[in-house]
C-alpha cells in the first residue's frame, strides 16, 4: 500500500482537494463524466483510509487504462434483472464504479424483500478494491458478500502454473456505530503489487510466494511475475481462489481468469469481466430481534479488540478519521506526474 | 480422518451393512425413526468416502450425546418462510440432518425461483461435516455455500484467547459428471480433533497451533485444547472465521461460539446453534448460455488436474468408487465397541 510513497518529499492536500484533482485528472483521460465522479470517489476513498497504491495514485493506472484502449471511457451501463431477486449491469468494458453505481440501490431493495439478493456486474473493467463497495452496501443496512476473478496469476496448491487471479474477497457486516466490519484480502499469498515493488527496488522475495516459469520456487521477483503466484493458507487458500473463479466467473456469465489474461493478449492492462455480490437483509432471519442479534455480533467484536487485536477494518477507520480533519500527504513525486499529465494536450 | 483406525485388525462391510449397522445403533441410542435414517446416511457418506472420523464412528458419539443430554432424540424441526427468498427451520435441539432434509427442497425450489436464496437452520446439534449437504445440493443443481459456528476454541490472529468455533466452510459447484466440486474445510489451522489425537497419542504438535491458557506458543497439544486453536491463513483465515461467526449466529437469530460453550456449560458436548446455507441457481444470470459458462468452469478445473494438482474433492470421490464396489475395513476395536452399544439394556 506504499508503492507511491517512495521519496521523503510530499504535498498536503485537504480531501476535497484529492477530489478535485481527481476529477480533473480524470476528466482529462477522457472518462465521461459520471464515469468520472464514480471513479474519482473510490480514489478519494482510497487515500482518506490510507490506502495509498488505491488512492490518487490509480489516476495514472486509469489514464494508461484509457490510453491503451483496456477500457471503454464513455461506456454506458445497462441494468436488468434476470430473475426477481437478481440485479445484472453490464459494464459495456467501462470501469466497475459506474456499473456498482447503478446497480447497488436495487440489489439492496431486493435483499429487503426476498431476504436475499446478488448482484453481478458484467463486462467490467477492475483496477480499485472491493471494499469501498461492500463498505457501502453495509452501510446501508445489507450484509454483504463480494468476489472478482482477475487475471491468471496464481497456481493453484498442488501445482506451479497459474490458474487463479489474485481474487479476493471482501465482507461488510453493518454495526451500529456506522463504522461496518470490513475486510478484503487476494486469496493469493500476497498483492500482486507488493512483488512489483520488490521487483522494482532489485529485493529477494521470500521463497513461499510463487515459482518460476518452470515451476520451481524462486526469490526473484521477476521470475514470479512471469511464473505463478502462491495462494494463501494452502489448499484452504487455493479452494476459495476457486470459488472466487466460479461465482465471479461462470455463474454470472463472465470470464474467468484463464479468459481474462488471454482476452488482455498480452496489453497487460487491468483484469476485465466480472464482480459477484451477494447481499442479506440482517432483518430477514429475525425481525423485530434484531438488534438483540446485533448486540451478540458486537460482543464478540469486543472479545476480539478486547485482547488486543485489530478488526480487520481498524487500520483504514482510523486512518479515515485523522485524514477527515488533517488531510493527507501526496509523494511530491506522485504530484509531479498527476500535473504532467493535467497539462498533456 | 484416521481416528478411528487404531490398531490393525478390521471387519469387512458392506455400506449396506454399515448402514444396517447404523441404523440399528441409533435406533438402539433413542433416536426417533427420521432422525435415526437422516443420521444414519451421514454416517454411511462418511465411512463410502474414506473419512472415517465421520463415519460409523459418530455412533459413539451420537449415543454419548443422547445419553449427557446435549441433544433433544425425538425433536421435530418445523419449517417457516421468514421472507419470500429464506427458509428457515427450527430443529428444536435434534441433530442437524433432519432438519437439512427438511428445509433443502424449498431451498432449491426458492432458488430456482428467485435466482437465489438461504436456508437457516436454527437450534440444531452439529456433528458432522458440511460436504454431505453442499454435495446433495449441488448434485440438485444448485450453487451451494454453507457455514456453521462451532464451540468457541480458537484465537482472533493478534489475539491469544478463544473467540471463533473451528468455523467451516463449504461449497458446491455441480460438473456434468455428476461429481460436484466441493470443499468443506475448517477456518481454524487443524482440525480439533487433529489435536485430540496428538494428546490421546502423547505426541507434541507445532507450535503454530495454537495457544496454552496464558496465551503462550506451546508444543503440548491439552494446553492447546485448554487454551486456543489459531485460525488458518493468518489475518485472512481469521477474517473468514470472523464472517462464519456472523452469518450462522447473529444473521439468522443463533448464538456465536461464545454463546455456544458457553450453553454448553461444560459438558464437552458437540456444538449447538445455527448453520447458514446459500444456493444460488447457475441458470439464474446465464439462462439458455448455462452449458457454455459450466464449459469454463470445467475448463479451469482442468487446468488445475492438468497440473497434477487435485480437486478439494478428488479424494473422497476416489475413495467412494473403491467403497461402493468392494465395501470398506472397519477398525475390530471400533466393531466391538458398538456391538457393546447394540448390546445395552
Amino acid at each position: 500500500m506504499s508503492d507511491a510513497n517512495d521519496g521523503a518529499a510530499t504535498v498536503h492536500l485537504t480531501l476535497d482537494e484529492v477530489r478535485a484533482l481527481a476529477k480533473a485528472g480524470l476528466a482529462k483521460t477522457g472518462l465521461s463524466p459520471d464515469h468520472v465522479d464514480a471513479v474519482a470517489e473510490t480514489m478519494v476513498a482510497g487515500e482518506r483510509d490510507g490506502c495509498a497504491s488505491h488512492g490518487i495514485y490509480r489516476l495514472l493506472v486509469a489514464a494508461s487504462s484509457v490510453k491503451t484502449g483496456v477500457v471503454v471511457p464513455d461506456a454506458e451501463p445497462v441494468l436488468d434483472e434476470p430473475s426477481p431477486a437478481l440485479v445484472r449491469v453490464d459494464g459495456k468494458g467501462g470501469f466497475a464504479q459506474l456499473p456498482f453505481r447503478l446497480g447497488a440501490p436495487l440489489l439492496v431493495e431486493k435483499a429487503q424483500k426476498y431476504g436475499i439478493a446478488a448482484l453481478a456486474l458484467n463486462n467490467v473493467v477492475h483496477f480499485a478494491a472491493l471494499w469501498p463497495e461492500v463498505e457501502k452496501l453495509a452501510s446501508e443496512g445489507v450484509v454483504t458478500l463480494a468476489v472478482t476473478p482477475s487475471h491468471a496469476w496464481v497456481a493453484p496448491a498442488g501445482g506451479t502454473e497459474p490458474v487463479f487471479g489474485t481474487n479476493p474477497i471482501a465482507f461488510g457486516w453493518p454495526r451500529p456505530s456506522g463504522e461496518p466490519f470490513v475486510f478484503d484480502f487476494a486469496t493469493s499469498a500476497v498483492a500482486r503489487g507488493e512483488i512489483e515493488l520488490h521487483r522494482r527496488a532489485g529485493k529477494p522475495v521470500p521463497d513461499d510466494w510463487g515459482y518460476d516459469p518452470q515451476g520451481n520456487p524462486t526469490t526473484v521477483a521477476e521470475d514470479v511475475l512471469k511464473g505463478a503466484m502462491r495462494t494463501f493458507g494452502g489448499h484452504k487458500g487455493s479452494a476459495l481462489a476457486a470459488m472466487v473463479e466460479l461465482l465471479g466467473g461462470p455463474l454470472i456469465g463472465d470470464m474467468t481468469s484463464l479468459q481474462s489474461i488471454e482476452a488482455d493478449g498480452g496489453r497487460g492492462g487491468s483484469p476485465i469481466g466480472g464482480e459477484f455480490i451477494i447481499a442479506v437483509d440482517p432483518a430477514g432471519f429475525v425481525g423485530a430481534m434484531l438488534g438483540e442479534h446485533m448486540k451478540h455480533a458486537e460482543e464478540m467484536f469486543d472479545t476480539i479488540t478486547g485482547q488486543g487485536a485489530r478488526l480487520p477494518s481498524q487500520r483504514r477507520y482510523e486512518a479515515r478519521r485523522k485524514s477527515l480533519t488533517d488531510g493527507v500527504d501526496i509523494p511530491a513525486a506522485l504530484m509531479r506526474d498527476i500535473e504532467k499529465l493535467l497539462e498533456e494536450a
